[in-house]
C-alpha cells in the first residue's frame, strides 16, 4: 500500500514513526505492507515512489522548518512543490491528510481531500474541519469515486469510539449517544472544583500546561466536542448534518458554585456532545459521579444507548499524537482489509 | 440462515424474540434473513424445515415443561427426539447452543458443538463451559470442519467485549487485559460498604434479589470470571489455556474491615479477572475509586492495556437474556457477513 503523507506536524511524525516501526511486525500480522512515497508540507514535498526508508524517515524528523524544510532533502527533497501536485502527481493507493484543524472553510484540507477523490486515492484524515462542514457531501463524494474516506483519528484520539460504534453494535440499534469528548475542557471542570479555582485560573493553568491551546475557543466555546457530534451523527446514526446544525454551548460560564451545587446533590458538570431525539448538541450537563461516563482529567468517554444491550460505555484517552497515529494506523488496515475483499 | 436452537430457557426464548421482532428490519439493513428452523429441548423438539413463524415462536413460549413441552406441539412437535440426532438430521447453516453452563464435563454442550461441527454447521454459543474446559482443541476442531465458532455472549452479555478486542484494537497491540466481569460478585462488593453488612448478608441479599444463585460457588469463587478469562485469553491474546491454567481466588474472604482500609485510601476492592504477563488470574484486588474499571453494582467493565492507545475501558450490563440474546444476533450478523465474503 502506497501512501502519501500530507501535513508534517505532531500527528504527521507520529504516523510515520508508527509506520516505520510496526512495519516487519504489520508483515508478520496481517500481511500488510505499508509504505510512504510522499511527504507534503507547506514548504513543499519529498517523493520517493519506492518508499521512504525507515532510516530515510527518521532523517526527516530531525529537519525542522522554516530553515531546514523536509523538501531540502538532497536525495527526495522538491522544494515548493503543492500538497496538490503531489496529490495529483504521485502514484499512490491513499492520501494520509494530517493538516492542521480549520472550521472557517476547512482549507487546505477539504482542498487536499477532494483531489484524492478525483484522482482515485482513497483518504485517512485527522482532520476535523472538512467533517464538520462537509460530510455529507464528502461521504457522497468518495463513494461516486468508489473510494473510501476514513477518520478514526477524529472522534476520541486512540480510542476507537466510531469503529465501535459500527463494528461492535451492528446486532443492536443505537437509540441516542452522549460524550465527553474534549480532553481540554474536561480538564478545567475537573480542576476547577479540586483545586478550588475559578474557570479563568483553570483555564490559565490548562494553558501552562500545555493542554489547552493559547487561542482556547475552540476548545472551550464547544466547537471541538461539536465537530465530534457532527461525525458520530453522520457516521453512527445516518444523520446528514454538519456544524451549523449543533445547539453549542460552551464552558465559560461555568461557575464554582454550580460545581459545588452539583456536588451537593453527587453530582457534577460535564461538558456532554449529545444525539438524542434527533437532535444534536453540546453543552455543560449535570451527570452522577458514579455514572460511567463520568470520567475525569483529559480522559474522554461516550456513552451510546442501545435497544437491547442498554448504556455501553468506552473510555479511553484522547488526542495526543501517537494515539492519533495509531488511529490512522486502524484506518489504513481497514482499508486494505476492505479492499482484499473487493478483489477476491 | 437457517437456525437450529438446542436450549430452550431464558436465553434460547431470547432468542427466539429478537429473531422475530427484528426480522423485517434486519432484512432492510443487512440483507440477513434468520430463520429457526427447529428448537431442541431436553424433552424434545420442534421442527419446520421451512423456519417456524413469528407465531409459533410466540406460542411455543407459552408452553411449560414438564407438563406441556414444546415437543408436544400438534404441528411440529418431535416428542423424545435428542438433540443430538436434530442437530444431525435437520439441515441448517447454524446451530446456537444455549444449554446450561457445567464446567466439570462441559456437557451435554460439548457434544453438541461438536456434532455441529461434525456436520459441517457452524455454531454460536453462550455457553462458558466447552470454551473454559476446551478451547483450543474447539477452535481447531472448528478450523478443521472450515465452520466458524462465536461466542460474544460468554464475555460481557450485551457488552461486546470480544469485538471490542479483535475488531477495535487492530492497529494497536494488546498487551494486558484487567476486568470486573461478573455481575453477581460485583453486586455483592457494591453492596457490602454502603449497606455495612458481612460477605454473608451481602450474599443472602443477593439470592433474594435474584442477582445470585442457590448455588452461589461458581460466582463467588472466581469460576465463572475464571471462564471469562479463559475465553479472552484464547480469543484475544492468543493464548492456549483453559481453566486449570488460572490461578483463581474468589471473595468468600473479603471482610468488610478490609473494604474500609481500602476505602481511607480511596481505593475499593473487586473481583478482578486479568491476563498480565502471560498469566492468568482471578483475584480479589484493591482499585482506585476513580479507575475507570471501577464500575458498581452488576456493571461489568474491561481494561484493555494497549501499547499505542493506552488504557481503553468498556463498561456496560453483564448478563440478562436479553442482553445475551442481542449478541447471539451480533454473531449470527458476523457469519453471515464471513459467508458473503467467502462467497464472493
Amino acid at each position: 500500500m502506497r501512501i502519501i503523507l500530507v501535513g508534517y506536524g505532531v500527528v504527521g511524525k507520529g504516523v510515520t514513526t508508527i509506520i516505520a516501526r510496526r512495519y516487519l511486525e504489520k508483515v508478520k500480522d496481517y500481511g500488510f505492507s505499508p509504505k510512504i512515497v510522499a511527504i507534503a508540507d507547506i514548504d513543499g514535498a519529498v517523493i520517493n515512489p519506492r518508499g521512504l526508508s525507515p532510516e530515510k524517515l527518521e532523517e526527516l524528523k530531525q529537519r525542522r522548518a522554516p530553515t531546514n524544510p523536509i523538501s531540502a532533502d538532497p536525495d527526495f527533497g522538491h522544494p515548493g512543490m503543492s500538497a496538490l501536485d503531489v496529490i495529483e502527481s504521485v502514484e499512490a493507493e491513499v492520501v494520509v491528510e494530517v493538516t492542521p484543524v480549520n472550521i472557517k472553510n476547512a482549507e487546505p484540507a477539504l482542498s487536499h481531500i477532494t483531489k484524492a477523490f478525483k484522482t482515485g486515492k482513497h483518504v485517512v484524515t485527522t482532520n476535523k474541519g472538512p467533517l464538520a462542514l462537509a460530510m455529507p457531501a464528502l461521504t457522497e463524494l468518495a463513494e461516486y469515486n468508489n473510494v473510501y474516506l476514513r477518520f478514526s483519528g477524529t472522534v476520541g484520539g486512540g480510542t476507537p469510539m466510531l469503529e465501535f460504534a459500527k463494528r461492535c453494535l451492528a446486532g443492536d440499534k443505537i437509540l441516542g449517544i452522549r460524550g465527553i469528548l474534549n480532553g481540554t475542557t474536561n480538564y478545567i471542570l475537573t480542576e476547577m472544583p479540586q483545586n478550588r479555582v475559578t474557570f479563568q485560573e483553570a483555564l490559565t493553568n490548562a494553558q501552562k500546561l500545555g493542554y489547552a491551546e493559547r487561542e482556547p475557543s475552540m476548545d472551550i466555546d464547544g466547537f471541538d466536542t461539536a465537530c465530534k457530534v457532527v461525525i458520530l451523527a453522520n457516521w453512527v446514526m445516518n444523520q446528514k448534518i454538519t456544524l451549523r446544525d449543533v445547539d453549542r454551548t460552551g464552558i465559560r460560564d461555568v461557575s464554582l458554585q454550580e460545581l459545588d451545587e452539583a456536588a451537593k446533590k453527587g453530582n457534577t458538570i460535564k461538558l456532554i456532545g449529545s444525539i438524542e431525539n434527533g437532535k444534536a448538541t453540546v453543552k455543560p450537563m449535570e451527570i452522577p459521579k458514579n455514572n460511567p461516563l463520568c470520567v475525569s482529567g483529559v480522559l474522554n468517554a461516550i456513552t451510546f444507548f442501545t435497544e437491547y444491550a442498554g448504556e455501553e460505555t468506552l473510555i479511553g484517552r484522547g488526542a495526543g499524537s501517537m494515539e492519533t497515529a495509531s488511529a490512522v494506523l486502524r484506518d489504513l488496515l481497514d482499508i486494505r482489509h476492505k479492499l482484499a475483499n473487493r478483489l477476491t
